[in-house]
């Protein structure tokens, strides 16, 4: 590992107004580690009935029986499950909606609508991403970044994905009533938030590696998993390299939503890398539904880690179950319009290390 | 205007692996004073034939004189535009493709198909952005945060849009020749990279706003100047509290592309608020086409602003003519979906000033 160091030319104390950054260490060129790692201070997982009937339904927070949550429209069940997470979030910090400076936030539909629609009701600055999937992960990124350096005390970090508003968009609409092939992978209805502060106590964002676009020419829009599996690797690999870790030093790595088959590939694929995934591999793909509930390779969306995380796996941390997470959350970047042109599907993944 | 500080708790100095940050000034909820501007070193702009017969025709580095660049569809078109861009900002600055550590890049395409599938062929971490015509701000804006913090040295940040791409997905392919009210805006087919540095001569970001999310209600998809005003007034007014700056300080206040009518209604609303814009206000979609070329209100799109700011405003300010300006571009965040589904149109606005 090398490790690329900044001289110590950058503090700067020119007068009372000014004050001092915190420190930081760069481990590498995509990873950046912080020294005064934010605190995930408040946490929401709000999902549908489906994913409330699965092996974690009981580490939900709120699970909607009703799929359009009283709403007119699939894409306005989006948004009221998005606003819930981030609400529901704030209120578990015990903080006011004053106090929270920032939302970071993305989601799968087109213009990032239940993001900006959702955005226009809280009186605060609005960041929208759009990485896929692997939008939770970019936004915990981005945000730590900005906690670390001291830029803002509090900001919220939510995404959202539908079941019904994916299919609308990406396939089909469900009254279609298309099939789907035994290696797809089925849209979570979910939204996760986290609220991040430089303060107080709990699960600690201790670094973040941000991933690079990965194409190894997969075309087929229903085998996501083997599309997005590459891009995983590609960062699980540069941040072990440049955190000088190993895989047995993380109580869990968690990649976003692989599925079964995405993640069995990504075991072989880092094996032909040297590492061996040991038990404490899952994928959140793979957890969320249980065979008989006929989701094929699992979960996906960028619902599917977000509600995860911020319900099983920050409990399991709190408990003491897990000390050391690294959280992977993987997004294949193709549209539909890039698809029927014959493009091959390039995704991402972003990775943040939780520590307790 | 109420200046909010940390105390200097937070510098710390553990070991000769951590290197303290740099020193910042947070001058309120929404704006990050830099004190270790970056520096953009090197831009790059290129537009279409349409862009280029227009009055700042002379100041963009490239033309292309065929819409589609050779490419079969225009989506590829826009993508190769954008790659363009990157790579000739890149050149410019004197860099290698090696030394650029990211890109944070976004565009108007449906899960921004031209940023993700042009990051793919570049070895350098991606952050994928979306605010609309807002984009290369909010780029911008981030890119800065992520150099003053030591994160990083050197990142590209870049947007496009293109006229023939944006009519298909917002609104109908350009063979139905659909007619255009008269109040209507015209997608820019343009894109603009700057590669911001830690070290260098030039145009400095000093400052940066991230904007909230405003909606006055809106819904008409044709008159998007409209919707966006109040988004400008509301990050503009913020940036100038925060920053204890009147309009008279800068020497340009630029928006994005609120068009001839946004602009007139930016300049009323802030009459209303105390604040006179001046001859030191204009706007990128009000000057990037001539009255004779039909375009109604003017330009919009996120390649707008972009490629009008790697050009023609940085070149006045590399030659004296600027000091200091204001860049606020606007996106507005509707899709499709949410104005069928009978939604308003959700607007933002983030802020960058540059200084020389």
């Amino acid at each position: 590992m090398s490790v690329t160091l900044h001289t110590g030319e950058n503090c700067h104390l020119t007068n009372s107004n000014v004050i001092s950054g915190p420190a930081i260490r760069r481990a590498g060129r995509q990873t950046v580690v912080f020294e005064r790692p934010p605190v995930i201070v408040g946490r929401m997982s709000v999902v549908g009935d489906k994913e409330g009937k699965g092996p974690l339904g009981k580490y939900f927070r709120k699970v909607e029986k009703d799929v359009k949550l009283g709403e007119k429209t699939f894409e306005k069940a989006e948004m009221r499950m998005l606003e819930t997470a981030i609400e529901g979030a704030i209120l578990d910090s015990g903080l006011s909606m004053r106090d929270v400076q920032m939302l970071i936030s993305g989601d799968l539909l087109n213009q990032l609508t239940s993001s900006s629609y959702v955005a226009r009701s809280l009186n605060m600055p609005h960041l929208g991403l759009y990485s896929a999937c692997s939008t939770m992960t970019e936004s915990l990124a981005l945000a730590s970044c900005m906690i670390n350096a001291g830029y803002f005390d509090t900001i919220a970090c939510a995404t959202v994905s539908h079941f019904a508003t994916a299919e609308r968009q990406y396939r089909f609409p469900l009254e279609y009533g298309c099939q789907r092939p035994p290696y797809a992978q089925w849209t979570v209805t979910g939204a996760g938030c986290s609220v991040l502060s430089d303060r107080g106590e709990g699960v600690r964002i201790t670094a973040a590696t941000f991933g690079k676009v990965i194409d190894f020419g997969t075309t087929d829009l229903n085998n996501m998993g083997a599309a997005m599996a590459p891009a995983a690797l590609n960062t699980l690999t540069v941040m072990l390299e440049e955190t000088d870790t190993k895989p047995e030093d993380y109580d869990l790595i968690l990649t976003g939503d692989l599925g079964k088959l995405g993640s069995d590939i990504l075991r072989d694929l880092m094996t032909e890398q040297g590492y061996f995934l040991g038990s404490n591999y899952i994928d959140c793909g793979n957890m969320i539904y249980a065979v008989d509930q006929n989701c094929y390779q699992g979960g996906s969306g960028a619902g599917c880690s977000a509600s995860i995380v911020n319900s099983f796996v920050i409990d399991k941390m709190l408990a003491g179950q897990y000390h050391k997470v690294a959280y992977l959350a993987t997004g294949a970047l193709m549209s539909p319009q890039s698809c029927y042109q014959g493009e091959s599907i390039p995704c991402i993944s972003h990775a943040v290390i939780m520590e307790v």
